[in-house]
Protein backbone atom coordinates (compact mmCIF):
# COMPACT_ATOMS: atom_id res chain seq x y z
CA UNK A 1 0.00 0.00 0.00
CA UNK A 2 1.39 3.49 -0.96
CA UNK A 3 1.93 5.77 1.78
CA UNK A 4 -0.63 8.71 2.20
CA UNK A 5 -2.95 6.75 -0.03
CA UNK A 6 -5.71 6.37 2.88
CA UNK A 7 -6.73 2.51 2.20
CA UNK A 8 -7.33 1.47 5.35
CA UNK A 9 -10.80 2.13 6.19
CA UNK A 10 -11.69 -0.43 7.92
CA UNK A 11 -10.64 -3.12 10.95
CA UNK A 12 -10.89 -5.42 8.44
CA UNK A 13 -8.37 -3.59 6.12
CA UNK A 14 -5.83 -3.19 9.36
CA UNK A 15 -6.33 -6.82 10.07
CA UNK A 16 -5.44 -7.74 6.23
CA UNK A 17 -2.61 -4.88 6.43
CA UNK A 18 -1.24 -6.40 9.18
CA UNK A 19 -1.51 -9.81 8.07
CA UNK A 20 0.19 -8.72 5.01
CA UNK A 21 3.24 -7.43 7.23
CA UNK A 22 3.45 -10.07 9.49
CA UNK A 23 3.79 -12.24 5.98
CA UNK A 24 6.79 -10.42 4.68
CA UNK A 25 8.52 -10.38 7.99
CA UNK A 26 8.27 -14.70 8.56
CA UNK A 27 9.88 -14.63 5.21
CA UNK A 28 12.65 -12.16 5.94
CA UNK A 29 13.60 -14.44 8.90
CA UNK A 30 13.14 -18.04 7.08
CA UNK A 31 15.72 -15.85 4.94
CA UNK A 32 17.92 -14.37 7.74
CA UNK A 33 18.28 -17.86 9.64
CA UNK A 34 20.78 -19.62 7.31
CA UNK A 35 23.69 -16.64 8.35
CA UNK A 36 22.65 -17.18 12.10
CA UNK A 37 23.35 -20.92 11.60
CA UNK A 38 26.25 -20.59 9.92
CA UNK A 39 27.56 -17.95 12.80
CA UNK A 40 26.08 -19.81 15.56
CA UNK A 41 29.48 -21.42 17.69
CA UNK A 42 27.46 -23.60 19.90
CA UNK A 43 26.06 -26.35 18.38
CA UNK A 44 22.48 -26.63 20.71
CA UNK A 45 22.23 -22.81 19.54
CA UNK A 46 22.94 -23.92 15.65
CA UNK A 47 20.44 -26.66 16.66
CA UNK A 48 17.88 -24.26 17.81
CA UNK A 49 18.11 -21.62 15.10
CA UNK A 50 17.64 -24.94 12.53
CA UNK A 51 14.85 -26.08 14.29
CA UNK A 52 13.08 -22.61 14.67
CA UNK A 53 13.76 -22.41 10.44
CA UNK A 54 11.52 -25.23 9.89
CA UNK A 55 9.06 -24.01 12.14
CA UNK A 56 9.32 -20.85 10.43
CA UNK A 57 8.08 -22.54 6.76
CA UNK A 58 5.03 -24.24 8.93
CA UNK A 59 4.06 -20.82 10.25
CA UNK A 60 4.55 -19.24 6.87
CA UNK A 61 2.02 -22.34 5.62
CA UNK A 62 -0.39 -21.27 8.31
CA UNK A 63 -0.71 -17.93 7.51
CA UNK A 64 -1.48 -18.83 3.67
CA UNK A 65 -4.18 -20.66 5.05
CA UNK A 66 -4.92 -18.07 7.74
CA UNK A 67 -5.13 -15.76 3.98
CA UNK A 68 -7.31 -18.13 2.69
CA UNK A 69 -9.85 -18.40 5.38
CA UNK A 70 -10.10 -14.17 4.86
CA UNK A 71 -11.17 -14.94 1.21
CA UNK A 72 -7.29 -13.40 0.08
CA UNK A 73 -4.46 -14.49 -1.52
CA UNK A 74 -1.50 -14.69 0.49
CA UNK A 75 0.78 -11.75 0.15
CA UNK A 76 3.52 -9.81 2.12
CA UNK A 77 3.24 -5.86 2.36
CA UNK A 78 7.00 -3.88 3.18
CA UNK A 79 7.48 -4.20 6.65
CA UNK A 80 10.28 -1.97 8.28
CA UNK A 81 10.19 -2.96 11.83
CA UNK A 82 11.46 -6.52 10.58
CA UNK A 83 13.86 -4.79 8.08
CA UNK A 84 15.38 -2.48 10.74
CA UNK A 85 15.53 -5.67 13.40
CA UNK A 86 17.70 -7.67 10.75
CA UNK A 87 19.56 -4.54 9.84
CA UNK A 88 20.14 -4.26 13.71
CA UNK A 89 21.33 -7.65 14.20
CA UNK A 90 23.49 -7.71 10.96
CA UNK A 91 25.09 -4.86 12.07
CA UNK A 92 26.20 -6.04 16.00
CA UNK A 93 27.07 -9.78 14.97
CA UNK A 94 29.31 -7.74 12.27
CA UNK A 95 31.15 -5.94 14.81
CA UNK A 96 31.69 -9.18 17.65
CA UNK A 97 35.31 -10.13 17.40
CA UNK A 98 34.63 -13.47 19.88
CA UNK A 99 32.56 -16.39 19.22
CA UNK A 100 31.06 -16.69 22.64
CA UNK A 101 30.18 -13.04 22.77
CA UNK A 102 28.72 -13.63 19.11
CA UNK A 103 26.17 -16.42 20.42
CA UNK A 104 25.37 -14.11 23.10
CA UNK A 105 24.68 -11.54 20.62
CA UNK A 106 22.68 -13.90 18.12
CA UNK A 107 20.44 -15.03 20.79
CA UNK A 108 19.86 -11.28 21.35
CA UNK A 109 18.88 -10.39 18.21
CA UNK A 110 16.59 -13.79 17.61
CA UNK A 111 14.73 -12.43 20.98
CA UNK A 112 13.99 -9.39 19.62
CA UNK A 113 12.58 -11.11 16.21
CA UNK A 114 10.57 -13.47 18.33
CA UNK A 115 9.36 -10.60 20.59
CA UNK A 116 8.08 -8.52 17.05
CA UNK A 117 6.05 -11.73 16.38
CA UNK A 118 4.59 -11.76 19.32
CA UNK A 119 3.25 -8.30 19.72
CA UNK A 120 2.06 -8.61 15.91
CA UNK A 121 0.28 -12.20 16.52
CA UNK A 122 -0.97 -11.07 19.56
CA UNK A 123 -2.87 -7.86 18.04
CA UNK A 124 -3.80 -9.87 14.85
CA UNK A 125 -5.75 -12.60 17.49
CA UNK A 126 -7.06 -9.89 19.65
CA UNK A 127 -8.88 -8.26 16.27
CA UNK A 128 -9.45 -11.34 14.89
CA UNK A 129 -11.91 -12.32 17.79
CA UNK A 130 -13.39 -9.07 18.03
CA UNK A 131 -14.11 -9.46 14.24
CA UNK A 132 -15.80 -12.48 14.92
CA UNK A 133 -13.22 -15.09 13.22
CA UNK A 134 -12.51 -17.16 15.90
CA UNK A 135 -11.60 -19.48 13.61
CA UNK A 136 -8.58 -17.46 12.51
CA UNK A 137 -7.94 -16.41 15.79
CA UNK A 138 -7.26 -19.70 16.63
CA UNK A 139 -5.02 -20.82 13.98
CA UNK A 140 -2.61 -17.71 14.68
CA UNK A 141 -2.97 -18.80 18.32
CA UNK A 142 -0.68 -21.92 17.35
CA UNK A 143 2.09 -19.69 16.10
CA UNK A 144 2.24 -17.23 18.77
CA UNK A 145 2.37 -20.10 21.23
CA UNK A 146 5.23 -21.42 19.08
CA UNK A 147 6.87 -18.06 19.08
CA UNK A 148 6.82 -17.40 23.16
CA UNK A 149 8.27 -21.09 23.35
CA UNK A 150 11.22 -20.42 21.17
CA UNK A 151 11.61 -16.82 23.35
CA UNK A 152 11.82 -18.87 26.50
CA UNK A 153 14.09 -21.88 24.85
CA UNK A 154 16.34 -18.75 23.73
CA UNK A 155 16.49 -17.04 27.51
CA UNK A 156 16.97 -20.48 29.10
CA UNK A 157 19.82 -21.18 26.91
CA UNK A 158 21.56 -17.89 27.25
CA UNK A 159 21.31 -17.94 30.86
CA UNK A 160 22.51 -21.54 31.63
CA UNK A 161 25.10 -21.68 28.72
CA UNK A 162 25.99 -19.25 26.14
CA UNK A 163 26.10 -16.04 28.70
CA UNK A 164 28.11 -17.30 31.24
CA UNK A 165 30.92 -18.88 28.82
CA UNK A 166 31.24 -15.65 27.06
CA UNK A 167 31.35 -13.36 30.72
CA UNK A 168 34.03 -16.17 31.83
CA UNK B 1 30.49 2.38 16.25
CA UNK B 2 31.36 1.54 12.90
CA UNK B 3 30.26 -1.67 10.52
CA UNK B 4 33.28 -4.38 10.69
CA UNK B 5 35.50 -2.66 12.96
CA UNK B 6 34.92 -5.80 15.27
CA UNK B 7 35.24 -3.07 18.39
CA UNK B 8 32.80 -5.45 20.52
CA UNK B 9 35.64 -7.66 22.26
CA UNK B 10 33.91 -8.94 25.33
CA UNK B 11 30.56 -9.56 26.90
CA UNK B 12 31.26 -5.63 28.55
CA UNK B 13 31.63 -4.56 25.13
CA UNK B 14 28.70 -6.18 24.26
CA UNK B 15 26.54 -4.97 27.24
CA UNK B 16 27.73 -1.35 26.44
CA UNK B 17 26.60 -1.48 22.52
CA UNK B 18 23.12 -2.51 24.03
CA UNK B 19 23.09 -0.23 26.51
CA UNK B 20 24.06 2.87 24.32
CA UNK B 21 20.74 1.04 21.68
CA UNK B 22 18.18 1.52 24.16
CA UNK B 23 19.56 4.74 25.03
CA UNK B 24 18.71 5.92 21.23
CA UNK B 25 15.56 3.96 21.34
CA UNK B 26 14.05 5.73 24.51
CA UNK B 27 15.08 9.30 22.96
CA UNK B 28 13.37 8.09 19.60
CA UNK B 29 10.51 7.03 21.66
CA UNK B 30 10.12 10.15 23.79
CA UNK B 31 10.39 12.05 20.37
CA UNK B 32 7.80 9.81 18.52
CA UNK B 33 4.83 10.13 20.83
CA UNK B 34 3.67 13.95 20.64
CA UNK B 35 2.50 12.71 17.29
CA UNK B 36 0.88 9.49 18.33
CA UNK B 37 -0.72 11.55 21.49
CA UNK B 38 -2.66 14.22 18.77
CA UNK B 39 -3.64 11.42 16.82
CA UNK B 40 -5.32 9.28 19.44
CA UNK B 41 -8.97 9.91 19.18
CA UNK B 42 -9.72 7.78 22.58
CA UNK B 43 -8.76 10.26 25.47
CA UNK B 44 -7.81 7.36 27.45
CA UNK B 45 -5.44 6.50 25.16
CA UNK B 46 -4.17 9.91 24.76
CA UNK B 47 -3.94 10.02 28.15
CA UNK B 48 -2.03 6.59 28.22
CA UNK B 49 0.23 7.93 25.80
CA UNK B 50 0.76 11.06 27.70
CA UNK B 51 1.79 9.37 30.74
CA UNK B 52 4.10 7.26 28.93
CA UNK B 53 5.86 9.67 27.71
CA UNK B 54 6.33 11.01 31.03
CA UNK B 55 7.49 7.86 32.19
CA UNK B 56 9.80 7.50 29.39
CA UNK B 57 11.62 10.62 30.96
CA UNK B 58 12.26 8.59 33.94
CA UNK B 59 13.53 5.60 31.92
CA UNK B 60 15.96 7.29 30.26
CA UNK B 61 17.48 9.11 33.79
CA UNK B 62 17.38 6.08 35.09
CA UNK B 63 19.34 4.56 31.78
CA UNK B 64 21.59 7.69 32.51
CA UNK B 65 22.54 6.36 36.23
CA UNK B 66 23.22 2.65 34.77
CA UNK B 67 25.44 3.95 32.31
CA UNK B 68 27.39 5.64 35.53
CA UNK B 69 27.57 2.53 37.56
CA UNK B 70 29.21 1.37 34.51
CA UNK B 71 31.51 4.18 34.76
CA UNK B 72 30.44 5.76 31.50
CA UNK B 73 29.24 8.75 30.23
CA UNK B 74 25.46 8.05 28.51
CA UNK B 75 25.42 8.19 25.24
CA UNK B 76 23.24 6.90 21.97
CA UNK B 77 24.19 4.42 19.15
CA UNK B 78 22.11 3.87 15.84
CA UNK B 79 19.33 1.32 16.55
CA UNK B 80 17.82 0.32 13.19
CA UNK B 81 15.35 -1.85 14.91
CA UNK B 82 13.65 1.04 16.67
CA UNK B 83 14.13 3.21 13.67
CA UNK B 84 12.07 0.38 11.82
CA UNK B 85 9.36 0.05 14.12
CA UNK B 86 8.82 3.58 14.23
CA UNK B 87 9.01 4.52 10.81
CA UNK B 88 5.95 1.31 10.17
CA UNK B 89 3.96 2.78 12.84
CA UNK B 90 3.86 6.15 11.36
CA UNK B 91 2.74 4.57 7.42
CA UNK B 92 0.80 2.50 8.90
CA UNK B 93 -1.58 5.44 10.67
CA UNK B 94 -0.36 7.82 7.43
CA UNK B 95 -3.03 4.86 5.42
CA UNK B 96 -5.74 4.83 7.89
CA UNK B 97 -8.83 7.37 6.95
CA UNK B 98 -11.00 6.01 10.15
CA UNK B 99 -10.20 7.57 13.79
CA UNK B 100 -11.43 4.25 15.84
CA UNK B 101 -9.59 2.60 13.29
CA UNK B 102 -6.47 4.73 13.72
CA UNK B 103 -6.46 4.00 17.56
CA UNK B 104 -6.47 0.44 16.81
CA UNK B 105 -3.36 0.76 15.01
CA UNK B 106 -1.68 3.45 16.98
CA UNK B 107 -2.05 0.92 20.41
CA UNK B 108 -0.79 -2.27 17.86
CA UNK B 109 2.12 0.17 17.26
CA UNK B 110 2.69 0.93 21.23
CA UNK B 111 2.62 -2.81 21.70
CA UNK B 112 5.42 -3.47 18.99
CA UNK B 113 7.75 -0.68 20.17
CA UNK B 114 6.71 -1.92 24.06
CA UNK B 115 8.16 -5.40 22.95
CA UNK B 116 11.15 -3.73 21.39
CA UNK B 117 11.76 -2.50 24.95
CA UNK B 118 11.01 -5.93 27.10
CA UNK B 119 13.46 -7.93 25.02
CA UNK B 120 16.30 -5.11 25.01
CA UNK B 121 16.02 -4.59 29.24
CA UNK B 122 15.45 -8.78 29.21
CA UNK B 123 18.64 -9.25 27.47
CA UNK B 124 20.59 -6.17 29.42
CA UNK B 125 19.19 -7.90 32.84
CA UNK B 126 20.37 -11.46 31.85
CA UNK B 127 23.89 -10.07 30.79
CA UNK B 128 24.53 -7.89 34.18
CA UNK B 129 23.10 -10.52 36.23
CA UNK B 130 26.27 -12.49 34.57
CA UNK B 131 29.00 -9.81 34.33
CA UNK B 132 28.35 -10.03 38.59
CA UNK B 133 26.47 -6.20 37.97
CA UNK B 134 23.12 -7.00 40.40
CA UNK B 135 22.81 -3.37 41.13
CA UNK B 136 22.51 -2.81 37.09
CA UNK B 137 19.92 -5.73 36.64
CA UNK B 138 18.33 -4.27 39.55
CA UNK B 139 17.70 -0.68 38.25
CA UNK B 140 16.72 -2.16 34.76
CA UNK B 141 14.57 -4.16 36.08
CA UNK B 142 12.26 -1.52 37.18
CA UNK B 143 12.11 -0.26 33.81
CA UNK B 144 11.67 -3.93 32.23
CA UNK B 145 8.48 -3.86 35.24
CA UNK B 146 7.26 -0.49 34.00
CA UNK B 147 7.69 -1.49 30.32
CA UNK B 148 5.22 -4.85 30.65
CA UNK B 149 2.90 -3.17 32.78
CA UNK B 150 2.05 -0.60 29.90
CA UNK B 151 2.06 -3.33 27.37
CA UNK B 152 -0.81 -5.16 29.47
CA UNK B 153 -2.43 -1.54 30.10
CA UNK B 154 -2.44 -1.30 25.94
CA UNK B 155 -4.07 -4.94 25.52
CA UNK B 156 -6.52 -4.25 27.91
CA UNK B 157 -7.17 -1.05 26.14
CA UNK B 158 -7.37 -2.24 23.12
CA UNK B 159 -9.41 -5.50 23.54
CA UNK B 160 -12.41 -3.61 26.13
CA UNK B 161 -13.05 -0.29 24.07
CA UNK B 162 -11.15 0.77 21.11
CA UNK B 163 -10.65 -2.23 18.85
CA UNK B 164 -14.55 -3.00 19.66
CA UNK B 165 -15.59 0.20 19.10
CA UNK B 166 -13.43 0.11 15.30
CA UNK B 167 -15.30 -3.36 14.74
CA UNK B 168 -18.59 -2.01 15.02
Amino acid sequence: MGLFTRDIKTMDDLFLHVMQDIYYAEQKIHGALPDMIDKATNPELAAAFKAHRLETEMQIERLATAFEMLGENPKGASCPAIDGIIKEANEIAGEVADKNVLDAALIAAAQAVEHYEITRYGTLIAWAQQLGRRDIAQTLNVTLEEEKKTDKTLSTMAERKINLRAAS
